[in-house]
C-alpha cells in the first residue's frame, strides 16, 4: 500500500500512517433486527438494568476491560515535556501493547493541562467510562501526588507505569540476579541512581521484597536527611532508604563496595566509580537510549548486566508487566492494584526463567507467550489474597 | 458460545455480554524489530516530528479519525437522567454505528458530572486526543450552552447529535414529503411539538432551508413572545419562529390548517386535533418508542407519515446522518461543522431516494450502503465551500 505522507519511505513513519489502532465492532450489525438489539429499542433495557444495579456494568459494557492511558506529555521517553499532541504516538504504542500482550482495551487520553488538580478532577470525571487508569509519562514529583489522590478517590485500579511497571520488572530481574550470585535480599547493598518516578518506585518495591540497604542518589548525591535541599518526596525517601543504614555523600561514595547498581537516571557513571563495586556485582543500567554504564564497560566489573535496550541481553522492559498486571486486576475485578499484586507480578516474571537462569538470561523476553498469562494469574491471586477482588 | 450472566437467554443481554466494541491493533507486533518501530526507540522520532509540527498529528496518529462521544447521562433515550454508567450501552451503540456506517473510531466518554462548566473544561482538556466531539444525551437547555462554548473553544468539529443529527434527517425526509405533496418551503406551515434539543435544532435547520412559518410548542403551547414564562433559549426561539408569523396559543390552535406536524416531544396529540390539519398533511411523529400520533391514526388524516421506529415505513433515524457527517468532516479535515454542512447532508440524504419517492419511501433505510458515502461527500464539499476544510 502506498500512502502519501511527509516522511514516506522511512519505516518508522510508514508504519505510523493513520496511527496504530482502531475501534473494532464486536457485535453483528448487518440488519434491522441486529440494530434493534445493539441500539434502540433493545439497548434501553440494558441501560435500565445498569441504572437499577450498577454492577451490571461489569457484564454488559466494554468498561471493565478498558484502561485510560492518561498523560499530560510532560515526561515522554527521554524527550521530556513535549506536550499532549506529541505524546500521542507513545500512548498509542502503549495501547497496542496492552491489547497484544494482555487483551486489554486501552484508550490514549492526552490532556491539555499540566495542573495536578485539573488532571485529578478530569480523571475522576472520566472514571465511569473506564475499568482502570494507567498514568503515563507525567513528570515527578506531580506524578506521585496525582496517583495518590486518584487512588484515594477511585475504586478502580490506578497505576503509574513509569513508577510501578519499571519497579516490577527491575525487581523480577534483580531477584534472579541475586539468586545467580548467591545473595540474600536482607544483606544486599543497593544503589539506585535517579530519584524520579522510577527510582522512588524501585526503592519502595525493593523494601517490600526485603532489601533494606538502599541508597538512592540524585544529581547532588545520596538522598539522605543530612541534606537541606530535599523535597517532601525525597525526605520520605531518605527516611526509607539511606538514613536507615547511615549512607550519605556522593554517588561515588555510595558505589564503593555496593552489590547492585540500578540506573534510572539518564546520567553516566565513570568507569573508575564502577570499578569500586563489590565482587560479583550486578549492574542494571536502564536509561534509554544511552545506558548509564555501557554494557561493555559494565561487564568488566560486574557478573550480571541488564539494560533497557532490546539489542543487549536482559532487557528491563515495562511491557513484561503492565499488560499482565491489568489483565490480572480485571480478571479478579480488583478495585485497586496493591503492593502485594506488584510483588506477585515480579515473582511470577522471575519464576518464568526457571532452569534457564544464566548471566545473560535473568528475565523473559517480551515475546515469550507465557509472560502475560503468568503475570495475570499471579496478580489476580494476589488481589484475592489482599481483599481487593470482587470476582 | 455460552457465557454465564444475570440475564442469560435474553437476546438483548446475550448480545451485550462484554460490551459491543474493542480496540484493534492495526500494526504488526510479532517481533522485536516491529516493536522497535511501533514503540521505543522508533516512536520517539514520530513524537519529535509532531512536537516540531503539530499538523503531523494528522498523518501519524489515530486522532484525526476519532470522535469522543461525550455524555453526562442526563437525557438518555426516553429514559431521562439515568447517570453516566447506565448511559454507556447507548454510547457504545453509537460508537459501533460510527464505525460500521462511517469508518469513524468513536470512544464513549460518560462523565461523572452534570455541571456545564465542568463538562466544558473536561472536554477542552480531552480535546488533544480526539479529532471531533459528538455530544450525546445531555439535557436541554444545558446542551445548547455546552455546545456553543465548545465550538468557541475548539478548532475541531463539535456536534450535538440529539439536536443536529435529528434535524438533518428530519429535513431530508421533509424535503421529499414536500416534493411529493407539491409544496414549496416558503409557503409551508409547520408545527414542531417539543422545544428541547431536537425541536430547537429542527426549527433552525428548517429556517436555513427556507421554511419560515414555524410554530414550536412546549407543554404550555406555542412558544411565542406573548408568554411570560420563557427561558432565554425559548425567547430566541419565539423570535425566530412563531413571532414572525403571529402564531400563538395552544398546540390545538397551531395545528388548525397546518401543513406539517413534527413531533419530538414524547407527548400525544389527540385525534380530533390531528383531524384539523390541512389537506395532504405531513406527520412525522418521531417520539420513541411511542409516536405522538400512532401511524394508523395519522394515516387517516395525512398523506405522508413518518416515525422514529424501524417497524413502520419512513424511519427518521439519526444513524442516517452522524456517521457520514463526521466521515465527511474528517475527510475534509474540517475545523467545524457548519450550517452549510448540515444542509448539504440533508440534501444528499433526500436525493438518494430519487425516482423511488413515494408516500412510504421518503428517506433511505439505515442499511442502504449509499448513505454514508453520499452524506460524507456532500459534507466534505460543503466544508470546502464554507472555508473550514484544511485538506
Amino acid at each position: 500500500m502506498s500512502v502519501e505522507h511527509p516522511f514516506a519511505g522511512d519505516p518508522v513513519f510508514d508504519l505510523h500512517v493513520g496511527g496504530k489502532m482502531a475501534i473494532a465492532v464486536t457485535v453483528p450489525l448487518t440488519g434491522a433486527e441486529e440494530l434493534s438489539l445493539a441500539y434502540t429499542p433493545g439497548v434501553a433495557r440494558v441501560c435500565e438494568a445498569i441504572a437499577e444495579d450498577p454492577t451490571m456494568t461489569q457484564h454488559y459494557t466494554w468498561v471493565p476491560n478498558t484502561v485510560a492511558i492518561v498523560s499530560d506529555g510532560t515526561a515522554v521517553l527521554g524527550l521530556g515535556d513535549i506536550g499532549p499532541a506529541a505524546a500521542m504516538p507513545v500512548m498509542e504504542g502503549k495501547a497496542v501493547l496492552f491489547k497484544q500482550f494482555g487483551g486489554v482495551d486501552a484508550i490514549p487520553i492526552c490532556l491539555a493541562t499540566t495542573d495536578s488538580d485539573e488532571i485529578v478532577e478530569t480523571v475522576v470525571r472520566l472514571a465511569p467510562s473506564f475499568g482502570g487508569i494507567n498514568l503515563e509519562d507525567i513528570s515527578a514529583p506531580r506524578c506521585f501526588e496525582i496517583e495518590a489522590r486518584l487512588k484515594e478517590r477511585l475504586d478502580i485500579p490506578v497505576f503509574h507505569d513509569d513508577q510501578h511497571g519499571t519497579a516490577v520488572v527491575a525487581l523480577a530481574a534483580l531477584t534472579n540476579a541475586l539468586k545467580l550470585t548467591g545473595r540474600e535480599p536482607a544483606t544486599t547493598r543497593v544503589v539506585i541512581s535517579g530519584a524520579g518516578a522510577a527510582g522512588v518506585a524501585i526503592a519502595k518495591i525493593l523494601l517490600g521484597a526485603g532489601i533494606t540497604d538502599i541508597a538512592v542518589t540524585d544529581r547532588r548525591g545520596v538522598v539522605s536527611s543530612d541534606r537541606s535541599d530535599l523535597t517532601d518526596v525525597k525526605i520520605e525517601l531518605a527516611a526509607l532508604t539511606a538514613d536507615r543504614n547511615g549512607r550519605s555523600g556522593s554517588l561515588a561514595d555510595a558505589m564503593k563496595g555496593a552489590d547492585v547498581y540500578l540506573g534510572v537516571s539518564g546520567g553516566t557513571v565513570p568507569e573508575d566509580v564502577v570499578a569500586t563495586m563489590g565482587h560479583d556485582a550486578i549492574i542494571f543500567a536502564m536509561a534509554n537510549p544511552t545506558p548509564e554504564v555501557h554494557p561493555d564497560i559494565a561487564h568488566k566489573y560486574a557478573r550480571v548486566v541488564a539494560t533497557g535496550r532490546s539489542d543487549f541481553p536482559n532487557q528491563i522492559n515495562n511491557v513484561l508487566a503492565f499488560p499482565g498486571i491489568f489483565r490480572g486486576a480485571f480478571d479478579a475485578k480488583a478495585t485497586a492494584i496493591t503492593e502485594g499484586m506488584k510483588l506477585a507480578a515480579a515473582e511470577a516474571l522471575a519464576g518464568l526463567v526457571g532452569d534457564d537462569l544464566a548471566e545473560d538470561h535473568i528475565i523473559p523476553g517480551p515475546f515469550d507467550p507465557r509472560v502475560g498469562p503468568a503475570v495475570a494469574a499471579a496478580v489476580a491471586d494476589a488481589a484475592r489474597r489482599d481483599g481487593v477482588a470482587r470476582d
